[in-house]
């Protein structure tokens, strides 16, 4: 991405992508911009100023065509190239990210999983495999060799007890991301950010406001 | 709540709460402003400021007692009265919601789950049981009558082909908040106040900046 773009326009970019998806489950080709912003309860010429930004321009009396405007905003907001993730802890969280459906059009790939259960190693969720987790390193070694990619996010969805422990792992194993979902504060050195997704606070700062 | 705290306030309280949870699963007593802002790479003074607002003060050379602080982070953040949500949609996430222990220490109370898998009616996550989904008005009223609570908040993890036929029944089962993981944009009476939950936004403000 060339030009920086704050996170609050990022966030309604993601939400006409949102939209924009709908239309395309219902046949819809165009969509105004006065419809997007009525189904958002924003302005207008907020809408229309954010969309500029995709360098997509609507027909008047048509609005934007669906596909396009869709396929406009996961190129700004994607990937440059195609980057690929490990989900670490293959419970009902990592299981529901792993079948996210947005995080490929926006060019994620979701690599491998990793859990400690014996019970859940070898099944696959969504296509992807679950290995064990002593075999993080030597996963990431062979993406590297093999697919010629180098895994640099992990998405971490295991138990707060072990949650600083992966996080060691994930150094090790050269992640430069980590996006944590667990309710912990990981210790991490400084070459490594992480993200802490934090679902309480958004709930509580939606409830109180 | 009487002062309104700001949406930045309240999220780096909760991790401050984080923070406060492994202290207690350590067995660490006390904890100083400045190891806090250390593990959140934050300024020391920002997060004294922010402990101020709990009316919590730290000893010299020994920092803020955790318990304590904990509770009164819970207090102030957390709803006066305790509340009740039902989660639509029993599924990884809404499983992985439904078992989160966060959501208690604020007050807030899964009450039931509902789903339209018949497989999975009467199963109990974490305690609380599963209904159908067409049982959703009658499991309000129920709520209403025999244990005198109104549940004024959904949180919403059905696939995104069901999300707006959801919300309707929301609406007529009289729920005021909608915290909304569906990939959709509902559309709802403006009595009704919908969060959406932004998963793809937030990791791609992330990783952009």
């Amino acid at each position: 991405m060339s030009v920086p773009i704050s996170g609050k326009v990022i966030k309604r970019l993601t939400l006409y992508h949102h939209i924009l998806s709908d239309c395309l489950l219902k046949a819809k080709e165009y969509i105004s911009s006065q419809q997007i912003a009525e189904l958002l309860k924003i302005d207008d010429s907020q809408v229309r100023k954010d969309i500029a930004l995709c360098a997509a321009s609507g027909k008047t009396n048509v609005g934007y065509n669906a596909p396009e405007l869709k396929k406009a905003i996961e190129q700004l907001l994607g990937f440059q190239a195609q980057k690929a993730a490990f989900i670490l802890g293959a419970g009902n969280l990592g299981s529901a990210l792993a079948k996210h459906a947005d995080f490929a059009d926006y060019g994620l790939d979701i690599a491998a999983l990793f859990d400690i259960d014996p019970a859940k190693i070898d099944r696959l969720i969504n296509g992807k495999k679950i290995y064990p987790l002593s075999e993080l390193h030597h996963v990431a070694t062979h993406e590297q060799l093999v697919n010629k990619r180098r895994v640099e996010i992990a998405i971490l969805t295991v138990p707060a007890s072990a949650a600083q422990k992966s996080a060691e792992l994930l150094v090790q194993a050269q992640i430069k991301y980590i996006w944590n979902f667990t309710p912990t504060i990981l210790s991490v050195p400084d070459s490594v950010r992480v993200c802490n997704e934090n679902l309480v606070g958004n709930f509580l700062e939606f409830t109180n406001n």
